[in-house]
Formats: C-alpha cells, structure tokens, sequence
C-alpha cells in the first residue's frame, strides 16, 4: 500500500503522502502506535490540537486471508493519557486497505465555532464535507441511515454518536456491520472524543474500483493463508458449529462464573447467582426461540471463518441489537446485578446508539449503583442512567466520561479501573495472570492486550492454575503475540487456534510474508510484538507513567473475593518483572 | 510538647504515644510531610483506609510570638493525588498547641454505615462521641454554633461541611475565627474529605488548663521576638495602616491587574475591565460606607498583628461574609467576569458553609461557564451552580469536586489547572516566576508554596522583570524559605517584612531556637525547608509523579495572553533545574 492520507482539520486541507520507508513492513498497531510515538507530543491534552488519530488496517486485512478484517485506531488516549490502539471489525478495515490507503493521520482542531465534518474518500482522492444539521446530535441507528443514503449502500463508515461529539471519554468510534448497523466498536479509551475534538462527525470509505491489496508473493500467502483457515476450522473454539461460532463471546459465561472469577455487583463477588440467565447457552436458545435459525452465528465482516457475532431478538422476534457479548452481558448483567438478556441488550443497543463502549458504560452503572444511584439489580433504572447520557444531562456527562470520572464524582473508593480504564469480565483476585495483564498493559486494564485466560480458564496454549502468582513471563509473552496478532489484521479469537496448532501460527506468519515479501519466522513474532510493546512504554513513560501506576485498584488487595475469598497478591516485583528487560 | 495523639476510626480508639526523638525538632508542614511520608502508602486511594490525616500546629504556635498561629493539615490529597499540607489561621493551631499535643495522627476508616463522629479533646484526654443527627448535612453557619452550644464557646473546631461529609475533593477543612465563624480554611487538596472519608465530622479542642508550650530558652525566644515584631511593625506591607491591613490581601487586585497577570474569564485574558470594583480599596471603601469603622483590619487568630481579614456587610450594614480576599474575591470576580462584591461574598459565604475551598471553586465555576453552564459574568447563575454543590445533586457533585473534574465531565480543554488543583490569581504567562513555582510545587498550582510574586510584582525581596524565564534558582529558594515559614507557624505574610528587613528573618530563627533550644542559623533556613521539600518530593515520586507532571496546563503554551500576547515559555529544561539539585 502505497499512501497516508493526512488530513488536517485546523486548515481543512487532505493530502496524499508516501509512505516512510520505516513504516513500510507495519501496519494496525503497529502503525497506529508508531505514528502516535512519532507526532504526538506524549504531554499533550488528548482532547487539544496537538493529538492525532490514525487509522490503519492491518497486513493481511483486504486480501483474503481468514478472519482479518480488523482495522486499528490510535493516538493518545484521553480516558487513560497513554497511548491507545484500538481495534474493530465491520466493514471500514478491508475498504480502507483497498484503497491502497495505509494510514489515514487526522490531526489538528478546526477553530471552535461546532462546525463539524466528513471525511469522504474514494479512489480519486479525500474530500471534507460539511455535515447536514440532521446528521448530527442523534443516535446513530438514525443517523447511519442517513449517512448511506446519501453516500450510498456499499460504503464503510467510521463515525461517532453524541458521546463523541459532546468529547465524552467512554466515546468509541463505531463502524458498520456488513448488514450496515452501527454494531461495531473501536470502543475503548475514548478514541470517539478525540475524532469529535476535531470535528469529524464521519469517515465514508467508498473502495469502488480501488487498486486492492498488493501481494508481494501470492504463493506464500496462499500456503499461510491456508494454514490458518485449517487451524480455525479445526480448534474446538473457532470452529464451524464450534463454542465461538455456536454461543458466542458468551460461551465464557458458565465457565468464569463457576470459576469464581466472574465479577459481580461492581467487583464485590465473584460469582452471580443469575449467570445462567445471561449466559452464552441462554442467547443461543433466545435466539433460536424468538428469531429461529440465523441469529447466531453472524459475522462481523466478510472473510471471517469464526463468526461469533449474533443478532438478538426481541420476545415478538424483531431485532433488538448485535451483539450481545460475553463483556457487554457481563457488563450490563452481572456487574449491575442484572440477569436479563433483554435489559442488557437494551443497553447495548444504546452504547451502539450513543456512541460507547459497552465495557466502560456497564461498568460505569455499576460504579453508579455503588454510589447509590441505583440499585444493584435494577434493570430499569440502569435503562434510565444510560439515557442521561444520551440526553447530555450533568449526570449523563458525568456517566459518559466512565468509571473512574464517576467514581471521582461521587467519591467511591470501590472503583474498578487501571489508569482509568474499566477492569473488563475477568476478577484479577480470582484469575491471577490477567491481573498482571491489566495492570501492566500500555493502555489501561484491556483484556485483550494479553489474553491470559487461555491457559488460566480455557486449557488453550496449555492449562495453568488460576491462582498462581508468579506469571509475568506468561503475561509478557502474551503482550507480545498479541501485538503482532494486531498488526496482522487478524481478529484476536483466532489465537485461540494458532496457540494450540502449530501449523496455524506458521500460517499466520506466512500470510504476512507473503504480504509484505519478508521472511519472517516464529522468532520475530515476539521480536516485533516486543518493539511494538516497549514503543508503547516509550510514549507512556514521557506522558508521566510509571511503575506506580502499573498497578490494580488498591481495594482488590485489601477485600477479599468470594466465593475463594481471594486478593490480588501478585507482587509488585511481579508486575515489575514483566517489562523490566 | 510531649505527645503525639492517635485516632483510630476502624475501631474507634484514642491513644497518646511520645514523640519519636526523629520529630522532635520539626512541627507544622513538616511534621504532617514526615508522618505521612512515614506511614501513608504513597499509591493507596486518598479516601480509602490508608490514607492518614496529621493536624500539627507549628514550632511557634501557642506561644507570644506574632501572627504565629497557623496549623498544618497533611496527608495524601485526594485533589491532586500528591503529598499535601495546608494550613489555617482561627482559633485551632494556638489550642492545639496548648493542650501539649504535638500532633493528631487519624487514620482508619470505620465500616461504611455513614455513621460520623466528633473528636473532643481536652486537657483530661480525648473521646469519640457520636455525632448528634442535627450536625450533620447543613450549613456550618448552622452547625457550628450548635456545637459551640453542646461545647462551649471558648473551644476551636476543626470541622468538615456538606462537602466533605460526601467526599467531594474541593473540600476543605474549616477553623472558627475568633467571633467562632466557620470562616477560616485549610482549604486546598480536598482534605475535608479525606476527614470526611474517617467519619470525622469535627474535632473540638478545649485548652483550658492544659500545660502550654513549654520554651527552651525564654531569652532567646524573646529576642526573636521582638525583632520579627519590630519588622512587621516596619515594613509597609505589613504594619499597622500598611497595605494589608487597610486594603486586605485584595490590595493586591489592581497592581496584578495593572501588570497584566490577573486572569480574566477563565485565564483568555490578563486584565480585567471590571478589576476596579473589585479591589482592596473598594472592599475598605464599601466597608466604611456600609457597616463603619472596624470591617476591616480584622484578625484572623489571636496575636496577629498585621490583620488582613475583613468582615464584609451587606448594603443594610448586616454582615454578609469574612473574608473577601484577593484570591477569592479574583476567583469568583475576574475569573468569572463578575465585578460585583455582593456577589463574590455571597460565594464566599456559601464556600464557607458548604465547607469549600474558594480558589478551586471559584475557577470552578468560572470553568463551567467555559463549558457553557453560565454566561461569563452572570453572578446569579455563579451563585445557583454554588448553590448545587449545597444540594448534593450529580451537577454538584462535578463542581463539588473541582476544576479539572468538572472540565472533564463537560471537554474543556482550557482548564487551568497542576496537578489536578486549580491554578491561583496570578497568569504564569505574564508573571513567569510564579508559573515556575505552579508547576513543580509538590502540592499542585500552589501559590503560596514560593511567592515569587514579591519580587516580581512588589519590590519585596528585590525588584525582578516579570517577564524574565530564568528564574529557577529564586523559585527553587522561596520554596525553601517557604517550607521553612510553614513549619515555624507563622503566617506567610510575614514574608513581606522578613524578606526585606534581616533582623526580622533572624527574629524568626530565634523564636523557633528559643521554643526548641536549637542553635539554628538563617542558613539552616535553606537547608530544613529543602529537606522537607525533597521529603515530599520522595512522596509524590512514589506516588506516580515525573517530571512530566511538573509542567503548566499545555494550552498556556498556544494560548496568547493579552494584553501582552505571551504565552508560558520557560523552557522545560528550567523547570527541570529546580529540583535537579
């Protein structure tokens, strides 16, 4: 791929640059993060002129590698102050790269008179446009309508709802589905509120007879790609009727919660009498009941092999949101005290509406109902607090910033973030590994930026007692697969695969050999995973962070969990271990 | 003084220990700095059980010595997350003295069933009592006459408000005057809520019959003596009819503003159209026409001579509020636009009953009008958003808790805020030095913490360009004498005189020998105060804190200030020198 596109909202300028020579074998992550490190001043205020965002597609993302659909949207994070990656599916990644557009960098603050933007790009080049009054201050399941009548069906859109354009930090930035719903996230960190900052309301991607992703040798490719397809068909996870595919991100349900890990009513227990209601098993079921065949099982972009989306029903069997996951269930239900799926999927398909994360939202309610806002339990009420948002109330402002803002507000001390990020579905007490991955993740509590629970939960890359404390080679190595997995391109779930079948790794390796030309092995997946990791550091460390802050909340090492009435008891030297060399 | 007094609010005990030999030559600042470096975990949560509130008066506190009767309140703040020590003038430090207790040490927090306690202590010991349903959420011009009624009228109260009691990091913590209003304040840092966060309502301290303050060597404390009052009684800032008695600490509004540094809607602009009706000589005017002779020159603790307090009335002669000072009087006025002293006293009125303090939450408001809340200048929509603090509702609770909360709650980006604590009346863009003093304070925006503005802007200590950026070695060297002042108890503005006149400096030295029988020169001045301010620099270091916190909010970088179009352009690299050594 053979451009950036820079866009510049201070002068409302676009333009098409080559690509750095240094930039020439990333991409995802690791273009995002690079970019960031390389233009952003780590000091700057998130929501000021000074921050950028990029957006970049992955490697493989546009060919047809399996599962690779993701794009990456990065800069520093106003929710944390660190760096931040974040990744979505939906359509925007494989139109982006189609484009031949390997970054798009948006920098700069037009002059604060609310006028906002779209960016609109198509092979013949990058154009802003004004927005239409009705395109703005309303929920997205109204506005992306509008978006594609106007730009037509088959483009991708990257936009932001009212959270974004009011710079909430829980703002995500949503992309559509391939059925054109504003369902899919680049949700954490509050990348939303930058994109509002700087006035862009949309990014319309219209690939239409763009030149395609250049493959540098198609017979390697060819080899890896297949390698990976086989892995994904064949694991127990990934697989065509498999545990993803069959019930979703949910399936972990049951599995966390007999565990003892699955935090409940804002982190006091560590299992939830309701979890059956809200499990995996039970969408399954609603989905069949209500809606018949085809509710589950739905794919978030086209080329995904595992497609663990699912499309939730209403009782009379209309639509009432994609997709309830296993964190947004968990987030909205047993964080809240919550055990029903039509609370939760109401929820949901607010964050969709809105313009948020699902993890930091639910979250942020239970936070909210430990304030006394609420009652843990309360189903209606958790409706109400999400429509303050929506309304852009003081409340709402207060519960659209997150967590910790609104712990900070109404002075909770039982407060369940990392460098002000929400602790996602996994108790750090009852699960050791994902602790370490929470507290020393380079943006705030991410499960998904070492996915420990493979080993610690799934007996996926080998099974590993959830207690033990002593896990920071564990934790890193994870940190480090996983930053290589995101500038593959590929959805994180087919680690699932690649850790347990040798053959799937090496296939993942080779797609991007064959992408790129390179002659990577398996050594240079932690090699570059590792650059990519200590780059992040970097930023973090100018930007004011330290070992002090790679820390959990304090209280989770002073209350103990039931029902194994644990603390979080890995020591600091641990944490400080795992980035040390 | 002999004992140190312990308050355990997880199981409720009282108890006198000794005084460690290692803290015997220290008290005030730097007595709270060291304990809490002692036994406060610098990374705990400022409201969770481990953090630790110290009261200590200081060396000279309870004695003859003049305007001596300050007392420091320390710990970790829950405002800006570093170390913090603020400091009262009333009635308590004197008392506190008296009664031969070093310092109270509360720490702890009892089980959370809201129940709040009061602290009695007297010559015979000290005891929790509960408190009475009737002091607990209202005004303190309501409850502390109450609880002089229940403790007699000769006591001092150290007492929390509303604020505190709902944990909102603006609170302050309060001391009666000596006409027993709730209107002096150890305000900044939020620590009335960490009291708040113990279940401490108030603490009472009867003295009658307790041992005093035992003085080493009596000639040389009078000495001392002697010498500091004969400069106070000199120096024209600080004498009897001099400027601060006269005008009040408000004098100061037309020289800062005439300079250019006196923030004007929430710091857009250096000079203030309506600063003249503001001013120290319209406060003493509106004093005289309205309620006679006497409103102003009023002492905030017994034994001060320079009385800068004021008790300001209503246009009937009826009292409104003590005290309009200049940084009060600057935050609810040019901060806001406002230039009407009714309406700044009737905010100041309601920062004392609610239990706030004035400069955070005076920029406060004048954020959220930034945000949109209010238009600049609209004083009865200043005094409703205050007014929302009082009724604990969710927009009270974001302004409640300070200026960078609620410019996160609402995207503001220009929030003038180090450290999380709002940045006091002078523009570091016009006055560089203070700029200086703002961000590498070890308490946040700080004025008080080197008062550089003596130099700069009053000939006192010598006349320095303000707009000259070198200045790391005077900033580095007021912090020092800075420190060294807060632990001798004296008030700060005794700096004026001392500065200027040397016998004065070395009549401080001498009192402070005399009270310890040290034998301590004014070189030891540099040498204490910088051990207390690497002590706490060690704290904030734990803690989490860099270099990268020591720095201005980034808009006072872009921003041009008029009139003379500056922005803040101290090199980092100076800023970094101050504490390199």
């Amino acid at each position: 791929m053979s451009k950036i596109l820079r866009v510049n909202m201070t002068d409302l300028t676009t333009k098409f640059e080559s690509v750095p020579e240094k930039y020439r074998l990333t991409a995802g992550r690791g273009l995002t993060s690079a970019i960031t490190c390389d233009e952003v001043p780590p000091t700057c205020h998130p929501l000021g002129p000074n921050n950028k965002i990029v957006y970049a597609s992955g490697i493989t993302t546009g060919t047809a590698a399996p599962t690779s659909g993701r794009i990456s949207i990065g800069g520093k994070s106003p929710l944390t102050g660190t760096i931040k990656e974040t990744n979505s599916g939906g359509m925007a990644g494989q139109k982006l790269a189609r484009l031949g557009i390997k970054a798009i960098i948006l920098e700069g603050q037009p002059k604060g008179n609310g006028q906002q933007w779209v960016l609109k790009v198509d092979k013949d080049g990058a154009e802003l446009l004004p927005t239409a009054d009705e395109w703005l201050g309303k929920g997205l399941y109204e506005t992306y309508p509008l978006l594609f009548d106007r730009f037509g069906e088959r483009v991708a859109i990257i936009g932001i709802g009212v959270a974004g354009e009011r710079l909430m930090r829980n703002a995500g930035i949503c992309v559509n589905d391939p059925e054109n719903r504003p369902a899919r996230y680049a949700g954490r960190g509050g990348m939303g509120a930058v994109m509002g900052s700087k006035g862009l309301k949309a990014i319309i991607l219209d690939d239409k007879d763009g030149p395609g992703v250049p493959i540098a040798n198609k017979k390697v490719f060819d080899t890896g790609r297949k390698k990976l397809l086989e892995a994904l068909r064949t694991h127990a996870v990934t697989k065509p009727g498999g545990g993803l595919n069959t019930y979703g991100t949910a399936v972990l349900v049951n599995i966390i919660n007999e565990a003892g890990g699955f935090p409940t009513r804002n982190f006091r227990e560590g299992r939830f009498e309701g979890a059956a209601r809200i499990s995996g098993e039970t969408i399954h079921e609603t989905c069949e009941n209500r809606g018949g065949v085809g509710m589950t099982g739905h794919g978030c972009s086209p080329g995904c092999v595992i497609k663990c989306s699912n499309v939730y029903p209403k009782p009379d069997g209309s639509e009432l949101v994609s997709v309830q996951e296993y964190e947004s269930v968990w987030a909205f239900g047993a964080h809240c005290g919550i055990d029903d799926l039509d609370i939760t999927g109401e929820c949901i398909r607010l964050c969709n509406d809105y313009g948020l994360d699902t993890i930091e939202a639910g979250v942020t309610i239970g936070v909210a109902m430990e304030a006394g806002l609420a009652n843990f339990g309360d189903g209606k009420k958790a409706i109400e607090l999400m429509q303050e948002i929506g309304k852009g109330t003081p409340l709402g402002h207060v519960l659209g910033n997150g967590a910790a803002v609104t712990a900070r507000v109404f002075g909770v001390v039982r407060c369940p973030t990392v460098k002000g990020q929400a602790i996602p579905a996994y108790d750090p007490r009852a699960i050791k590994g994902i602790g370490i991955t929470y507290a020393i993740s380079t943006m705030g509590a991410d499960h998904t930026s070492g996915y420990t629970i493979a080993p610690e939960m799934l007996g996926v890359s080998g099974k590993v007692d959830q207690f033990i404390v002593e896990k920071a080679d564990m934790a890193r190595n994870f940190q480090y697969a996983t930053a290589f997995i995101d500038i593959s391109g590929h959805c994180l779930f087919i680690a699932f695969a690649i850790l347990d079948i040798p053959s799937g790794l090496e296939g993942m390796v080779e797609e991007c050999n064959g992408v790129l030309g390179t002659n990577w092995t398996l050594d240079d997946i932690g090699r570059i995973g590792g650059e990519i990791i200590r780059m992040e550091r970097l930023f973090n460390e100018a930007a004011g962070f330290t070992t002090a802050h790679d820390r959990l909340p304090e209280f989770m090492k002073y209350e103990k969990l039931p029902p194994h009435n644990v603390v979080f008891d890995v020591p600091d030297e641990t944490l400080d271990k795992v980035h040390a060399t």
